[in-house]
């Protein structure tokens, strides 16, 4: 027999839950007792919830793994909503737990404290919104079924890498139920796709590329946010380096490719925004396969990046898409493997596609003024392999997809949900993810708007003794508000107030100044100085550099903007002119 | 014709609202623009949406009067729920903008940015999560309909005191409607009483109150929050003026009536935590007429404050309750009048009932450590008529009760909601409220955990140069928790970062020290001088007080806070021993 508690525990650690992150209060404290003592598990309390979600967030991107948070009913619960959403817009699996009253007081619908106040209300009114932003919900009310239900949500979640929900009463934390099925470990449940329809889409797909080859090969592959998400990276790259095929990768699935992959070019980010060659081989290819594709404005630079349904072949985690006809319940991940082997053949003629270059060029010369376009490439630099990246929503955003990135490094940006501010919470759960297995560097970009959002979870980072390198762009406000939105450029409303940045982390936890460095740079020369400096790149210390930009200075993909659904041959000269 | 951003902002500033909170994005720039041009209306930017509801909550709570907030759809939105449900929860009229997607965008159901892209709840998954929180909701969809329905919310929104959901997609905020039904101001629609059902209830009332009186007078009367958020304070005090009977408030209903006036006997808080003499009124009166009461664990002492059903007259906005019967439709405000013309003729009696004294008794001698005991009455002395007083959730909540606030002073508290945090964004709303009309203090009191939520927010204050006396109580973390369930005393999890709170205000805006002070004090002894000093006192600018305390010392209502339910004998003696 074991509690509830530690079942739940039990099933977080044999998933690989090392960390889990959250905020105490009434409704969860026995639980929080049970974590401490549980030991193989570490807790980290958040300043706030919603910060420890995008904690929970980012340390399941980084690992590539679940996540876990835990908050209150009520007022932590919904605190966290939003970077529980933005979990479920853009598939990172986190398990989210809240401790909910107990199941009598539940019953009597008593108007307890964080409740709304109102009769008919009382206890389903949160779970209910949970439930808008959701499909995996689990509320627990019966010990019988406590086990059962746990490992149902866990497995749904992990599996098709969706949030789920998880109400626990104060009163079942304690109860003791059978620990037998701990002896069975959960797993992914993988969708065994249908052997006639996989044979007869496979069947379709190789007819496909051995029209596109001939006379003269031209099929290239675009890998976006799916393939990460649903687990199939392994089986892409032996896909990729059997056949031969060029590859691109879109913004949301940037570093799910090697950028220094020999037969990588770069990012296809719609035919507004993608380097001329890029555009180009997107327009005159005869064939793409993409796989684990992702809608969105800025994935798609504003939705110009379509390719004509007749060339078009597209892999998800559930289905596959072939030109008109879809086949659901077909997925990747057993799919790709096949394919693999049915096109290998071809690797004579897919090498000879040719791909364009990707790289990082510094513009030499102009003023000393820090901007965009010489940042960038600067920073690209500065970059070493295996560097995790976080950039958050805002210019940073917008600049990071053009850089091309070491090999083993890993872009964390939240493209499709954009809530400013998530990079801070994410960060802290980078780190600690990436902790747990090797020495990896946590690099953050953060608009100052973006900081101020949930700048006491620095505290965090500084408690948890992680040491990641945060740029913070200085540019007075909103910039991105004021370049998609020409009209606000000289407002008020998107200024914001100016901070001490580089007196942050001493006020916030760093009392004595001997675990973190800050710096201001406000010249290309500093910048360049301090990038070159070895001990800063070594990060021995927590560390913030402020940089100094202009108000309405911003990268070229955002200055550019394209509107909504411009046919493609509009576009197709811009970035060069 | 006028646009229909304008009719709302002509709308809000007709109901008196002079300055509104939230953050910008992309889906609320237009509005934004035209809230920068109407200039009757001052914008303040937050630092992120949940402060900024915050904020419109205290600003309505201070100014008794609505409140405005306004985000982006999805991440702003969702990021400001805990603050709209604690709003929900409290009764604070609020009006929550919501700047959506265009019409076109949300009828193509494309997957754009800030939606869980998926096809079925691209849209409708916050505004429907919103409708679990309130029942107040508006999605604009045509132009034709706008003012009609911008009106119709506006007036359920401050006739019921409930918070109200207002989307405004893109596209509809510089369509242009008539302006003709400006001509004519809104109101709260008072529900008129049904003359009868009112004659026959005021009957009741009155022979109660006749046998209540006779041998010896013993009747009571009890406010509550309903009385604050209904707009009766007015009729309240003409009430007990009139007829003399003594009255007490509940926790939720501190300062509704001035705690310096003679026939006031302080706070009832249930058998279990109110002053002996006040249970023991409570015990032995014959009648307690109560006035707006609200429900919830803190506000009854843990469910401790019941009176026998045939002793207990309940008023309320919309019903009336009479021992064991409910008048629907027969609400307060017209009420109350008439029982003060009903009573008016008991008052040589009523005027015999004796209340106790309250007071604050500053404890002397002891050690120099700064206690519960010795603080809050010690602070009692420092406040000045007219302060607004504002106590986050945590020991300051628990502590304010029972400290006597001079004549004129509000107590602006979440007792029910208790989200901690809430006082610094909702400090910002109130002293923007009081400022509008005369210069009052604003004086908050915050847990170390409380503040570390929404520290950013600190910066707004001193953006908008308003000068607050903030003290916070550093007891190394959630000391609440530690002491209500007694388990996590020594736990880790309680603990939160040590942080430099006296360097915060200079780091986050007050760049050259000009703006604000900021003190330490360990002492009793550099408590008192700093509250005796009357510079300090003055508040010529913003000051931010760090008063360190015991990890488990805790106010006597928290150490001694009872079990549910508990019967009134076995308390009863129990705050004598
Ligand atoms: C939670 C949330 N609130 C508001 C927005 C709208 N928004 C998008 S970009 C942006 C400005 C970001 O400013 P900053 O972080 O300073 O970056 P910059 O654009 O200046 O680089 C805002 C407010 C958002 N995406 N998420
Ligand atoms: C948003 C939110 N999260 C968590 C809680 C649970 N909670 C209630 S009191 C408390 C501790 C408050 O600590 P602090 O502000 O330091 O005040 P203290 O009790 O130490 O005076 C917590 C975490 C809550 N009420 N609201």
């Amino acid at each position: 027999m074991i509690t509830i508690a530690d079942y739940l525990l039990t099933r977080l650690e044999q998933l690989g839950v090392k960390h889990m992150f959250g905020v105490p209060g009434e409704l969860n404290l026995a639980f929080c007792d049970a974590i401490e003592d549980f030991k193989k598990i570490a807790w980290v309390g958040g300043c706030n919830e919603l910060n420890s979600l995008y904690a929970a967030d980012g340390y399941a991107r980084a690992k590539h793994s679940l996540g876990v948070s835990l908050t209150i009913f009520g007022p932590g619960e919904l605190s966290a909503m939003n970077g529980f959403a933005g979990a479920v817009s853009e598939d990172v699996p986190i398990l989210h737990i809240v401790g909910v009253p107990s199941i009598t007081q539940q019953k009597e619908k008593s108007i307890v404290d964080h409740t709304l106040g109102d009769g008919r209300y009382v206890f389903d009114a949160f779970s209910n919104a949970a439930q808008e932003i959701t499909y995996l919900q689990a509320i627990l009310s019966k010990k019988e079924e406590a086990a059962a239900k746990i490992d149902k949500i866990l497995v749904d979640c992990i599996s098709w890498s969706r949030p789920a929900y998880l109400a626990l009463p104060t009163n079942l934390v304690t109860e003791k139920i059978s620990s037998e099925s701990l002896k069975f470990p959960l797993s992914r449940s993988q969708t065994q796709n249908d052997p006639a329809a996989e044979e007869f889409v496979a069947d379709r797909i190789t007819s496909l590329f051995a029209q596109a080859v001939a006379p003269q090969a031209d099929a290239i592959v675009l890998v976006d946010l799916g393939a990460i998400r649903h687990n199939v990276l392994k089986e892409v790259y032996d896909l990729l380096k059997r056949t031969g095929f060029p590859v691109y990768a879109t913004p949301m699935g940037k570093t799910a490719i090697d950028e220094t992959y020999e037969r990588y070019g770069g990012i296809y980010w719609g035919s507004a925004l993608s380097s001329p060659e890029v555009v180009k081989a997107f327009a005159e290819a005869k064939l793409v396969l993409s796989i684990g594709s992702f809608q969105g404005d800025f994935n798609s630079g504003n939705f110009n990046n379509n390719i004509p349904t007749d060339r078009m072949i597209e892999l998800h985690a559930d289905r596959t898409k072939i030109q008109d006809d879809i086949f659901p319940g077909v997925g990747m991940k057993k799919l790709i493997p096949k394919l693999s082997a049915r096109l290998e053949h071809l690797r004579h003629i897919a090498t000879q596609i040719p791909i364009p270059k990707f790289d990082n060029f510094v513009p030499q010369g102009g003023s000393e003024k820090i901007t965009h376009e010489w940042l960038w490439p600067r920073v690209g630099q500065f970059f070493k392999p295996n560097d995790v990246i976080v950039a958050d929503t805002g210019t940073a955003q917008y600049a990071i997809v053009d850089v091309r990135l070491p090999k083993g490094s890993d872009l964390l940006s939240q493209m499709r949900w954009a809530s400013i501010g998530w990079s801070i919470g994410a960060a802290l759960g980078a780190c600690l993810a990436v902790k747990e297995s090797e020495p990896r560097r946590t690099v953050v970009f953060v608009g100052d708007g973006s900081l101020q959002m949930t700048v006491q979870e620095l505290s965090s980072l500084i408690r948890t003794g992680v040491k990641p390198i945060i740029f913070v762009l200085n540019n007075s406000g909103y910039t991105t508000e004021r370049l998609l939105h020409r009209e606000s450029e000289q407002r008020k409303y998107p200024d914001i107030a100016q901070w001490d940045y580089s007196g942050l982390l001493r006020v916030l936890g760093d009392l004595d100044g001997t675990a973190s460095r800050s710096y201001q740079a406000r010249t290309k020369k500093e910048l360049t100085e301090l990038l070159d400096d070895e001990e800063f790149g070594n990060t021995k210390f927590i560390q913030l550099v402020e940089i100094f930009m202009d108000k309405l200075d911003a990268p070229w993909a955002l200055e550019n903007w394209p509107q909504r659904f411009v046919p493609t041959r509009a576009l197709l000269k811009r970035r060069i002119a």
